[in-house]
């Protein structure tokens, strides 16, 4: 099989479907690479993208929707729940199929430099294809917001960014492009209107505070359903399976007297994530994975 | 694709492993057929063996998995918790990846009619390859146990075998063959020796009842681990979800006081049904099964 890589790129527009349209349609427009998943949310005002494909594809795709998001989408006019410092505000090169974390972060790096050179926005290479242990994380680049990173671009040498200007694009900001392993992206939503409930909680679960392990959290508020969110990436599924998630959300919250309203996936799961999921809740003792019907089918070398 | 059947006989041995380890030998001669799933139950006393391949094959081996068991089992000498008329006891051929129940019909009825004229042994066509609506059902073969069987088989003329002698086979009984949709195979275990709970649970939820569409229920004594079991055939889990037949025996077995210990699949479960047991307990509003990754991986089609 050919390698094939994953891209879930996050942009700065959730309310104006146009705009999502045309990224859709730059990635689209790529032959050999697959849309599988879009999402858009008008409250977090952000889209996220995935999409796959053989790795100079997935970059040239991304690359297009990159070029297309600086084209239209203007942050001085833009304000959402969701921490972002670009137009384009993230573009993750993921391994799937037969392709190596190597592999990612040399697309990472390939697609950031052509950002720099020719879109003339900042990158800052993040998580595996970070060239700054400081600023690895998107938390770091985010710190302070477009403002602080443009302050810090401006007074710290070792913020100046690893391909384009080093100064914030006047409309586009800058752009985290980096390589990393799958995560999930589940958000659970909570009955309240109050945001420091979903705040705490998430303080609460998130790795850095001690929580749960491999799992990041922040609240944030749906002013479009009268509801608040604790929105986590778990990046890594076997150290915090989703359901252990779900329950300590459900847990915390209903120590404040607030109850679950839903939950959702942005992008895509694992199958075994799921798989997983069932067999807890269901309390079967044999791993269930082994009696998946297609699974097994794939395995019987013999059909 | 060339047609896949899946086959998933049942034999009633389920203590002596050298027996079963001949039964899976048996199918594994059959070049070109899957052994997908093996389980073993020393309380029903059965085994239930899950295979797959072309259906010329299957029957094949299907054939020789019966004909292995009529040498090595004898019924005379056989107690267990679970009903059953033969020494191989059930034969349903099922449908899987490009194949039609009616090309299953034609393969029960082919490897129905060897086992009649080769082994003498009775052979009565079941479910979807039924010849008689009488007998349809394994409820019906099986009314009045092995000897309830004999007697009609004497006495009523509805009751001649479709192959094979019209007399009970001295040590293998008779043998239920025939097609079907796949089934889910689902056990809850309660924390209870009181077989009286289980049986009254089983009543309480099967379709015969009045109880949860698409469902069968027995209950069954563990003796080996001091507990008892609620055991479920869930036929159409889109109409009787996996996580539906578990809520409904818990919430009978607490209103009795009684907790569940675990839970198991007999065989295997097609993925979709963890999918939306896992989408049902985490509140994911949104289908999970169109955001699993692999999933869209085979839809992709430029990929």
């Amino acid at each position: 099989m050919k390698p094939i890589v994953e891209c879930v790129p996050n942009f700065s527009e959730g309310r104006n479907q146009a705009v999502v349209n045309a990224l859709t349609a730059a990635v689209r427009a790529v032959k050999g690479v697959a849309l599988l998943d879009q999402h858009m949310d008008a409250d977090h005002h952000r889209s996220v993208l995935t999409f796959a494909g053989p790795p100079d594809l997935v970059g040239q795709a991304a690359f297009e929707a990159v070029r297309t998001a600086i084209g239209l989408i203007d942050l001085k006019s833009h304000s959402g729940q969701h921490p972002r410092v670009g137009a384009a505000d993230v573009v993750p090169f993921i391994p799937l199929r037969e392709s190596t974390m190597a592999q990612c972060i040399e697309l990472a790096k390939h697609v950031g430099a052509r950002i720099g050179s020719e879109l003339k926005v900042p990158v800052f290479l993040y998580e595996r294809a970070c060239s700054e242990p400081d600023r690895a994380t998107l938390e770091a680049i985010r710190r302070g917001g477009l403002e602080g990173l443009g302050t810090r671009m401006r007074t710290d040498s070792r913020w100046v960014p690893d391909y384009g200007p080093c100064a914030l694009h006047p409309t586009a900001g800058a752009i985290a492009v980096g390589a990393r392993p799958p995560l999930i992206a589940f958000n659970v939503i909570l009955e309240t209107t109050d945001l420091s409930i979903a705040h705490a909680i998430a303080k609460k679960i998130r790795s850095s505070e001690g929580g749960l392990p491999s799992v990041k959290a922040l609240g944030f508020e749906l002013r479009s359903r009268g509801q608040v969110q604790v929105s986590m990436n778990l990046t890594n599924f076997r150290e915090t399976p989703i359901h252990t998630a779900y329950e300590a959300v459900k847990q915390e919250a209903a120590q404040r007297g607030v109850s679950i309203s839903g939950s959702e996936l942005v992008g895509l799961i694992p199958q075994e994530a799921l798989t997983e999921t069932a067999a807890h809740d269901l309390q079967l003792g044999r791993l269930a994975s082994d009696q998946v019907l297609e699974k097994r089918m794939n395995l019987g070398e013999e059909l």
